[in-house]
């Protein structure tokens, strides 16, 4: 614990989304579109499997063509887009590009911090342990929702080198308000300071889609904001998008990143190991942004996630269960009767939220799935909490 | 250049094996089995994809069955092997692993220093510079066939943290001699010093497969040295294997490394994203251990890649080409009228080595494939030697 209450520590969070070695029915755990994996995806791999290029060649190491249509999906420049193996090998190669690149500046003895709220995803504590960094802890209040308030602004500093951000949160499931989202922003830019704002479960929220990054953003006429804007305003910005939750293909591994400068993108470039993603998973992505029914699969899954949250969050309310307010295609909820052990007794495996640092027993994390499934969950649930 | 005539430089290599964008009829530049992917891997995966789980699902991120075969296949314990997203990812984190490790150990500005010898594969370099790391070059000469010699060990000091070797070398396709890697091993137990061995081709050379890890080793009975007797021997040791060239399946992305201690497994771990192998390589590197026709299929691509190997080495010597001695799955020779462009007219793309640090030009590195093909080359290099 250091002098200001932060802290400097190095415990390493587990995992939520392991399945293997268990027996599970219904997996609540991991937080991929409910719809599954579009069927064209799923059909264009398997005619690849007849084309020995496929998975003789070397994928294409610059993966060119899925960098050009996400260039046109989102109008940003293909110099400042970076494809990784999945998001989270993204979030270790931004995390040591960033360093590595303030190191240079300010001298590697310069007390460079990287600011952490949490709760959030262990992979951005896990990054930052490998790389060395120093961590300052910014704790989240449960009276706030765990949701980043003002206070988070005003410890950026120049010391700052990286702030972590995630809109929706994980595990809250909660968009940042746009307008601290632009204050932060406002003071990073000032600072120098980084900002990896992890965007993975944007879409399946109902905003981020295509060119429009933020719906209610105050610094664009008519309140959206397109990617294009966003970035142009803050170069130190780094958005962090993937294939795994949107598209329902986690087993793939296909995730990219939106950077303020090609100069950005292209340090991260430096971080990562030559063809880093498969041919399978750049065919994959192809073949979900080139699909026409790609906007249809999008907007039919945010409906969908939208009824099925509802009848989550009903259902909770009526077990006397009261959840975080959010918008992802996922739920945290606190419940003071233990509901781990008892529901993977029944098959069902969910999210406990007691390993996310600052979040502490109690706490739990059920994605949002089709409707029969969700209904088992609360029918289980309620049997359980009667008990 | 310093003092010592060691030089630490910056400078970043071209890959070879990129063919996006080009007209290729005949590449010759990846090394890959000739034989192409086994069947019994393309069936497996098709008939895994009638499978959610399999693209629905995180892959595990233990890697818990595919090490399991690993460890039963090379006799090592599983706690030793640690799986990548092709060997690429672990050279990378190898050398993150290897120097967070050191500068813990003797302090940050304790002046340490990575071994290259060179020419090597040009992402051993990326990855040291990628982490920030002082590189010391040992120039591998010309007239000792650009192998490493006696010399390379007298360089080896406490100050040491990496040592890069492959065997067979690339671009060389010679295999290191069995006294000198045990010199050179002997001498980095006594320094502390980790060597990286890459021995990706190795099995496609004749050795190195299931157990036995070299042939014609002195330090065991009968010659051969089983890996679990090396890594004992030698607990600072890291062998590097990969499925992309024997299996013939780059596009998949599938490596592994064989370490001395689970600690430095362990150690390496720490610094990979999780999820970072993808469950289609991992179930195509089960199917390639557990298939019955894995044994007869490499026995087959080694009869076939010596065969084919004589018949370049006696085609080019026809054509008053010399190429250096090796065993590997590829030739690397010398050339002083240029061959790179000229072939790439005719659709055929060799690996040009200019760009392999302390080569030079007017060497190529040329994949054994099937022998229509090689003959075809050999055809094509006629016509242009004579012209």
């Amino acid at each position: 614990m250091k002098a200001d209450g932060q802290e400097v520590e190095s415990r390493v969070q587990r995992h939520g989304g392991n399945r293997y070695g268990r027996e599970i029915l219904l997996d609540f755990s991991v937080n991929t579109n409910p719809l599954g994996m579009p069927d064209d995806i799923r059909a264009a791999l398997k005619s690849a499997l007849e084309t020995p290029s496929f998975w003789e060649w070397y994928p294409d190491p610059d993966c060119g063509r899925l960098r050009q249509s996400l260039s046109v999906y989102h109008d940003i420049a293909r110099e400042q887009i970076v494809c990784g193996n999945g998001a989270s090998e993204l979030i270790f190669v931004i995390v040591r590009s960033v360093l590595s690149e303030k190191r240079e500046e300010k001298g590697a003895r310069s007390g460079l911090r990287c600011l952490l709220p949490v709760p959030s995803f262990g992979e951005y504590e896990r990054a930052l342990l490998a790389a060395g960094a120093e961590i300052v802890y910014d704790r989240l209040k449960e009276c706030a929702h765990f949701a980043p308030t003002e206070e988070l602004a005003d410890r950026i500093t120049e010391e700052t080198a990286l702030l972590f951000l995630c809109s929706p949160g994980n595990p809250t499931g909660a968009l940042i308000r746009p307008a601290l989202l632009w204050k932060i922003l406002e003071r990073c830019e000032r600072t120098g300071t980084y900002v990896l704002l992890d965007t993975c479960f944007l879409e399946l929220a109902g905003e981020g889609g295509g060119r429009e990054a933020f719906l209610a953003a105050p610094a664009a006429e008519g309140g959206t904001c397109t990617y294009r804007q966003i970035l142009e305003t803050y170069p130190h910005l780094i958005l962090l998008k993937a294939f795994t939750k949107l598209y329902a293909m986690p087993g793939l591994r296909l995730g990219y990143c939106l950077c303020g400068t090609a100069g950005a993108a292209e340090r991260i470039r430096e971080q990562l190991s030559c063809w880093n993603v498969s041919a399978t998973a750049q065919y994959a992505g192809l073949t979900a942004l080139d699909s026409e029914k790609n906007a249809d699969y999008i907007g039919q899954s945010v409906r969908m996630i939208r009824e099925q949250r509802k009848l989550l969050e009903n259902g909770l309310a009526d077990l006397g269960i009261k959840a975080l307010p959010g918008q992802a295609n996922f739920i945290c909820f606190y419940s003071n009767k233990s509901l781990y052990q008892p529901l993977l007794e029944k098959g069902i495996l969910i999210r406990d939220c007691g390993s996310f640092r600052g979040m502490g027993e109690g706490w739990y994390r059920v994605a949002v799935k089709k409707q029969e499934e969700n209904e088992k969950l609360l029918r289980e649930m309620g049997i359980i909490l009667k008990r």
